[in-house]
């Protein structure tokens, strides 16, 4: 039986028996690093790097929906990087994923300069540390660019990929125009974006974006993900999305 | 009685009272230009100019819907400028809306160094000129980027704005990218953007956005325009934003 530090608990990620320790106190993933396992393309024997892995969740979805051949995450807070080792240990993937603990902005190094395929990133979205009490707290370094902010992201995907590698990233559509002046910046071509909406009549919260690099001007916007068809009901693909059986299940 | 040339006809805006005369064998406006001036937010009092008016019908819709004091349309072609003209008059509006035969690159001088607060366009869409026949025709000039292209609209316009002053563009989501780093080079900030999808689960085939000169960079997407509901039959948006009455009508 899996030993369990205070305030944590084992949830099912509903795929291939797959599970993930999160600490109910600190920052649990959500609906965004689901969506961007689903959205992320990668082809059977490609290397992945999840920066900012927190609790690891993105590399082990992807190792239930791809073919990926070795996935390695990086996550600069100790405790967390612990956490998520123990869950590649729960769902017996040693053998293909690594936790790295460490800061994004020595990844190179900490990957002894190997260049990827894929890199994915479910970062920090806030870039505003007012109201911030606490810089130290687990939750405030999720959620704030305390340790590393969009730019260092872009480039350090940049610097990890090969030429024509993609990365996917998901983020807050307010800081679309950033994002893609960033990412230009470092030579990493948006070629596809989607936004996601909670509901068909409102504003997107999020928005899924592969940029490719040293890739050509020309982007491919996709049909709208909707969140919700009503209060506390998922659309289907939604349900697809997490594995679930569609209404009435 | 209006006098009609060859191919002309009149057809009604369905606002108050308004018409347009259009050239059936030419280029007749779009869902592109409807959508454009409900999209586009103009003061009361303020000045608009219409790049690449074509029939004029932007400037048109602007002066029912909004209270903007003086609107300027700006067409290149001859025939297609005096058409516009004629239906301005023909609508008794000749007081509140100039129609211009010039380039959109001589627009500064055209307007004689005035600045505005408002400038509207739905541009060539298409920078490829790969099987164009013939570049001479109006319906290749009004479709293709012949005379002008998506850096003179957006350079052009930051010539004729005031500091704060808006530029409302219709587009083609697969240039978005493009928009953007052109739009930054010229110091106009994206800050709204709404994607026009044709059905919920299509890619989108237009994007609305307005740039704001000298804006900070902070965008808000809009909810998605979704056009049809099922084969043949609007949203209710759309039928809103036509001025026809919904369902059932």
């Amino acid at each position: 039986m899996t030993k369990l530090l205070a305030n944590e608990r084992i949830d099912d990620l509903n795929i291939n028996g797959y599970k993930i320790i999160q600490n109910t106190k600190e920052f649990c993933f959500g609906m965004d690093a689901v969506l961007l396992s689903s959205f992320a393309k990668v082809k059977k024997g490609q290397t992945v790097v999840d920066l900012c892995t927190g609790t690891g969740v993105i590399p082990i979805l992807l190792a239930a929906k791809t073919d990926a051949s070795r996935l390695f995450g990086i996550e600069i807070q100790e405790a967390c990087a612990n956490m998520a080792s123990r869950s590649i240990g729960l769902n017996n993937l040693d053998d293909k994923i690594n936790i790295i603990n460490g800061d994004i902005n020595k990844a190179k190094s900490l990957l002894g300069n190997m260049q990827v395929n894929v890199v994915t990133c479910n970062p920090p979205y806030m870039n505003d540390m007012h109201g911030i009490k606490n810089p130290s707290l687990p939750k405030a370094i999720a959620r704030h660019e305390i340790y590393c902010n969009l730019e260092d992201v872009v480039r350090v995907s940049s610097q990890l990929l090969k030429v024509s590698g993609s990365l996917f990233m998901v983020h807050r559509p307010f800081r679309l125009v950033e994002i893609i002046s960033t990412m230009a910046k470092y030579k990493l071509e948006p070629k596809r974006i989607r936004l996601v909406y909670p509901y068909i009549d409102r504003e997107p919260n999020m928005v899924l974006i592969e940029a490719v690099k040293g890739g050509k001007s020309m982007i491919k916007v996709d049909p709208p993900l909707i969140v919700y068809k009503e209060i506390n009901k998922y659309t289907d693909e939604i349900y697809d999305i997490y594995g679930y059986e569609r209404d009435g299940r």
